[in-house]
């Protein structure tokens, strides 16, 4: 039996790039999840004939909601260097582009290494009761969530804007890079938390950088993955959400960032 | 007198974007300052015609070394909606693509506020002297620097990667978003402190959010900014690198994100 996410990120190959399909498994309130989006245009960069080395960083900017349907992703080879690979694309839909980014793909080097942030003290998956997101939020149903704090089950607005569940793909299926990606977009809107309440909301931009090897993922397999994120400043409109995804044995497999538009009367 | 920064930010208008020249002030090891291109490309697209709102998001991939001399930059305005405006753009000098990026431009509005982010603990300005950067790094000459923590006369290896420091622009100027974007650059890299020595490093990926309105750009002036940043993890020849860039009065005016090449043989 297929996984819903690899069916999710099926690609076939068109000129110049790779043709997608939405899945109805991993729709949001409008348009597709972000991190479908995102895993989809991972997969089709690794999938692309002159990929070299594996994703190292990954930005997508959400211009306008994707429809259901088809979609189409140009890839655009700028540049191939001795360690790395720099890599445009753009999203199109019938009318016109929805979305586009730029990624770098990498060689992995044995390096001098350390990893400075601390891991969250926190207990395994196991002591956090399995919590899902509300029902009309199709996409997270993927997803096994056990939230450590942060959860949208909150009684009012919240001093902080911090998320850390353990996760990992429902059903359990092992980690890779487009499943990597489209984790690092699996964070609710921050600002849900500090208004206690639901408010338009959506990324604007999400970059992601990739610190996994393929043998760390390997590593990973199935597992749950620790995810944590907060928002530095909302203002204007807008606010930023840095974020860490954390394997179960404790490697920092990706770090991320995303800028998301908010709508809210002034208080 | 022109200032240094208008000088080597300034543009000529070209077929389908801008032509900029390399200024010798802002040399680094390897071709120019990456600062200094993310300003003049953030100059460039708040010169297009088309352009609506102000700087939101800007990511820029270093993808070859920039040669001294004349460089162009193609934008393309991708979609223009109501609130924010989404750009690419493909830097290139006469054999091909040397970097490339997106940026996001955004109508400011009123909302809800808040500041997660707490401002660090320290003294004003005037209570840390004034240390530049080494002899040989041209492009630091152009900031007045007072690091707080994590300076480059150091002994040894550093536990932290973590750098604090006040700097402005020297002489001073008037902070504006390629300023901002700029002194997003402004971190030396993080392998440095840790390794205690200097190693080859080079940016491969930037990514600033600017949560500055303009309002708030006039505030700050040309005083001085305060601007701290830390790696999370160094691991495979990759770190990343997490700053937020504060104003004298405490508005968080930025926070960037980078992905950075190190070589180093294991140790």
């Amino acid at each position: 039996m297929t996984h819903a996410f690899d069916e999710a990120t099926a690609l076939e190959p068109i000129d110049g790039g790779f043709r997608a399909q939405t899945h109805p498994a991993y729709n949001n309130m409008v348009g597709p999840f972000g991190g479908i989006t995102a895993a989809t245009v991972v997969a089709a960069l690794q999938a692309h004939p002159e990929a070299q080395g594996h994703p190292l960083s990954l930005t997508l900017n959400f211009a306008a909601p994707i429809k259901d349907g088809a979609w189409d992703v140009a890839i655009t080879v700028l540049r191939t260097n001795r360690t790395n690979q720099h890599f445009t694309y753009v999203i199109s839909q019938g009318d016109g582009a929805v979305a586009s980014g730029t990624a770098v793909f990498g060689t992995r080097r044995d390096t001098w290494s350390d990893t400075e942030l601390a891991f969250p003290p926190v207990q395994g998956p196991e002591g956090y009761a399995e919590l899902s997101m509300p029902e009309f939020v199709e996409w997270a149903k993927n997803y096994e969530t056990r939230f450590v704090e942060g959860s949208l089950e909150m009684d009012g607005p919240q001093d902080g804007s911090t998320t850390t569940m353990w996760l990992r793909d429902k059903p359990a299926r092992p980690l890779d890079y487009p499943a990597l990606a489209s984790i690092s977009d699996s964070f609710f809107p921050r600002v849900f938390l500090r208004r206690g309440t639901y408010v338009p909301a959506g990324t604007i931009s999400l970059t992601t950088y990739f610190h996994a090897s393929p043998a760390e993922l390997e590593q990973q397999g199935a597992d749950h993955l620790l995810a944590t994120a907060r928002a530095a400043r909302f203002g204007h409109g807008h606010f930023d959400q840095y974020g860490q995804l954390w394997g179960r044995n404790g490697t920092l497999l990706a770090t991320t960032h995303q800028i998301v538009y908010y709508k809210d009367p002034k208080a």
